[in-house]
């Protein structure tokens, strides 16, 4: 941490924010300017707020340096971490896709996708049982019989389930259907999800917020970490702007950066990131491009009837030429498919 | 709603929306013009989703028009929501002022605050027991102990107690000690939450996500409102923007457009909105002439050794201050404090 | 500027930033920590980029301490910037208020809003002759006849005029009819267009860019002062967010934050910073509330017929109607109107 | 245009309406339902104001259906648009790379890093003599010297000169020596200089403003098209949201949104979408598999020194590997580097 004095702070200020950051158990440092003074704050300051010395008279601002995530952090484990999801190992060469209907609508329906993504290469079904809505008067999921749908469907086609939790005591119940436990964007910081996903020990897809930067994204990621549940997938799925064209905007920029910064495994979810059928076919191939472990897509075998997300699901047909147009991009960086 | 053709949509294309707007009971009025045809979607198409259209093909977009609001809504209710904290009326014409710090340290503390506030004229006693916070590492909050102390300090100090619920099975527990259950910013979707505070029939404090839209803010306020939990205060706080100077961007449009489109008691907590005690004052007053019903203020007896938010936190004196300034300003916009 | 060195900098690395530092006759203070080194820098240093360290091997990041602007910083000049705009005081106690159509549309429009304006106590009158527009099809303004149609209303109304300046070349012309030249949004980092009002020694109004952030927005007002022209006015008319209710969303904060950060006076425009004629008059009380010098607001004798930015325009009864209003508000916070 | 009338709104406002639509010399077609009136407007309304219709009382809300930008859209033309740059052809199958640094700084830098970007199989040499800074006090180029440097390196090295123009006058000047026109993203709605440029009838590479939509950003081309300047290269450089870690936000999406809306060439320039030379190499793979037509990226002979942008500058041996590592990308989506 470093802390910037203002201009006109005299000793007498400069000797409080001292006297705090050793009674914190820290060392400082002091660089003393004509114009103002900086106290470099050195030590495992990882649990002391930036908040405590900003609020003190006589500091113009405080710096934090270290970000408070440790066990997300590629500081605290150089290699990639890889984990298997029902077989399919995630975060080392080959690529993962997951697809499936955004929501889980009947028998008919998920049978039916779960056969055709199968077929066309998918080793995970997606599909919500429980679906967060902006409106109360919106379509909410069929619950759990929903996730029965589901199990059945993975029996049925060998796919591995991954579904989204939305409450904490929600959790045992999904645990019992799914492989992989959803956390969505809207609940990236409902910290008491987090807890109870972490305690799972159950693998976790946990998705960025629409508003949320990469070092809240990966504190979000250290909360489950942090309950011995090492098994986490981070999922970029565009943030929110001021483009009203897409849904989203897909921040490309993060799966490199997420590589840089840590140690899981990144899969990308072009079809929230786009909102848009016609752009996520492109925004697939960038992301496998970019570095991206894995791919999460809307497929539905007939979107005009879809109960949600309609506009941004791909046909089972769009999907296997998707997936096949993958397969040589995916090469291209040295992977597979 | 509106569903406007692409320009190359033939009559086939054109039928099928007819079919599906007639298959859900609605009614449909075609525009057809020499570059492409425009469908108006008659009836009440409060529970169809915009996307059930925007999926088929021959669908440039959709534009929905009726918010999925309802029960919040001017429409719904013409004359302003009213009704009692502890006794004092929000929504009417005297401004309410919720005081007190971001999180309950200690008895000292939080008696010291709360005195304090009372004195300068504030109703409620604000402060965190259980806190969201975006890293595992920081405080969490004190808990049933932080509940209890608040609850203490209600009674010496006469003043109703605004806390934060972070979880549905919380609410019970701190339903016993609040008088106003508070769903941070974080959890303005979290449904869960939402469905458990529109059940505990206590007044409800909702703040706005940090990326969240007016009509989206409703929505999150329907949820509760459609559990016949009538009393809900909406709480601007600040957005998330691009500017770093200060924490988030308050958005003083928020409070005139709330006031037009709902009739829900609106307030404004200019704390979190700058995250800068120098900016408080004004804030303050800019959001008391733009209509707000009531303000939401962090004051800390000694903020340089606040646990949290000290950096926006008014010393008592400071907050004495402010509520003698405030009180001119309401009285020029035919208000009281 | 604080540099931040990689955990894993050897000392070959920090001797380079020192030699750097040194270079470019700054001083260096070391702080060498367990887990890292920060170099605080000391000197003048706000021709030096942070990029010229940012880029080293071995480099975290580089914070920025001074912000690079000086004539503009409260740092600079203590007391407040007060100078005349035609005989009206800008940046003293008396709040100034301009008024009058977006843009110059004929003679009787100019006049008809001139006298009304003034009537309600507006001291200059606004309107555009050169008008920068997002498509080439739209109503571009009427030019030097525009101008002329403005010195014709100042004469006849004793107003006076604040007009917008395109391009380098259109200054002199404009400065023949205008009282104080207005840089527009778009054209905030129009770095040739500062030179050329900075060189025009006319009072200039500019506008904070749709995305800009303060810092930014008093660099742009250091290229004029740098200029040896002292009379700049920053506005304040709203950003652009996720939010699409409102056309832009008016940065309350920044008001306050403005006067802090400089001397100069700061005046909001409600009108673009809503966008909504039915939330000027909240608004307007809102940033005189919160400590504006002044506002620029739309007013158009006929909105229905405007040629632009009819939805946020006042009409003339309603414009007094707020003067009205706006004069307890003023005088609540020690001004006047 | 859909206008969408207030539930309230009677006959007499629907009225009112109507006849401004005919005026117009446009047709109404109108759908009354129960709770409101929606009126399609049919012609050709690219150059009426949604805002004409939006202050009339009654009306809730206009949406805008064709963007007004014509010559700029796939509609107008459907194939791809595919010019010369100095022999080299842009919008067809084979990618072209620009490189070279921010700036021109002297003779040795741009001789090196022309001979450098040529050997590693760029087509064009990128650097700024004239360059728009947020502060004065910083570097601001080396102006017709700098312009005389990249002509002597595009004659040493055989590359294709792009650089930026920041002023209408400048325009003569640097046609004489550059191949390519650059309109940098902060003059992306500088009016003024789009004139300029479309008279030029040099080829224009357009950079997308930090905050504008694709719809603003293809309405800029409009402006360079309809001075019948047919040669409009539009760049993809991030655009301005909350997070920090990096510059910008690298908006991938637009990228076959672009190529939807437009006939166009589209590049990306990964080195200010970024802001990090770590991320360059994952998103230049990234832009490649969405389909862009190019790439402008920032190379410098020795980043530690550079006068600018030197954190996000490429060295010639990291750039060297990018281009290697970029043929299979290309390959992969059908297309050679």
């Amino acid at each position: 941490m470093v802390i910037v004095m203002k201009k006109e702070a005299g000793e007498g200020l400069v000797s409080k924010v001292l006297a705090k950051v050793e009674s914190l158990g820290l060392t400082a440092h002091l660089s003393r300017g004509k114009i103002r003074t900086i106290v470099g704050v050195v030590g495992d300051n990882s649990a002391v707020e930036p908040d405590s010395f900003a609020c003190l008279d006589g500091v113009e601002r405080v710096v934090p340096l270290l970000g408070p995530f440790k066990l997300a952090s590629r500081d605290f484990k150089k290699e990639n971490t890889v984990f298997s999801i029902d077989g399919s190992q995630i975060g080392d060469k080959k690529i993962i896709v997951m697809a499936g209907p955004c929501a889980v609508e009947d028998k008919n329906q998920v049978i039916e996708a779960a056969l055709a993504v199968k077929k066309a290469g998918a080793v995970a079904l997606r599909g919500g049982a429980f679906k967060p809505r902006t409106s109360p008067y919106s379509f909410q999921g069929l619950g759990e019989e929903g996730l029965k749908l589901l199990a059945m469907a993975r029996d049925m086609a060998g796919l591995a389930v991954v579904t989204e939790v939305t409450t904490p005591e929600q959790v045992p119940l999904v645990a019992q259907y799914a492989d992989v436990l959803q956390v969505g964007a809207r609940n990236m910081q409902n910290f008491g999800l987090l807890h109870a996903v972490g305690e799972s020990h159950k693998p976790v897809l946990l998705k960025r917020g629409l508003s949320s930067t990469l070092e809240e994204f990966l504190n979000a990621a250290e909360y489950i970490l942090s309950h011995n549940n090492p098994r986490v997938i981070l999922c970029e799925r565009g943030i929110r702007t001021f483009e009203t064209y897409t849904r989203n905007t897909l921040d490309i920029n993060a799966i490199p950066a997420l590589k840089l910064l840590s140690h899981l495994p990144v899969i990308v979810d072009p079809s929230h990131g786009t909102g848009k059928r016609e752009l996520v076919s492109a925004v697939s191939k960038a992301a496998i491009a970019a570095g991206a472990d894995g791919l999460m897509i809307e497929v539905h075998p007939n979107p005009e009837n879809a109960r949600s997300d309609g506009a941004q699901s791909l046909r089972p047909e769009e999907f296997e030429q998707l997936m096949k147009e993958l397969r040589p991009v995916a090469e291209a960086v040295g992977r597979t498919l």
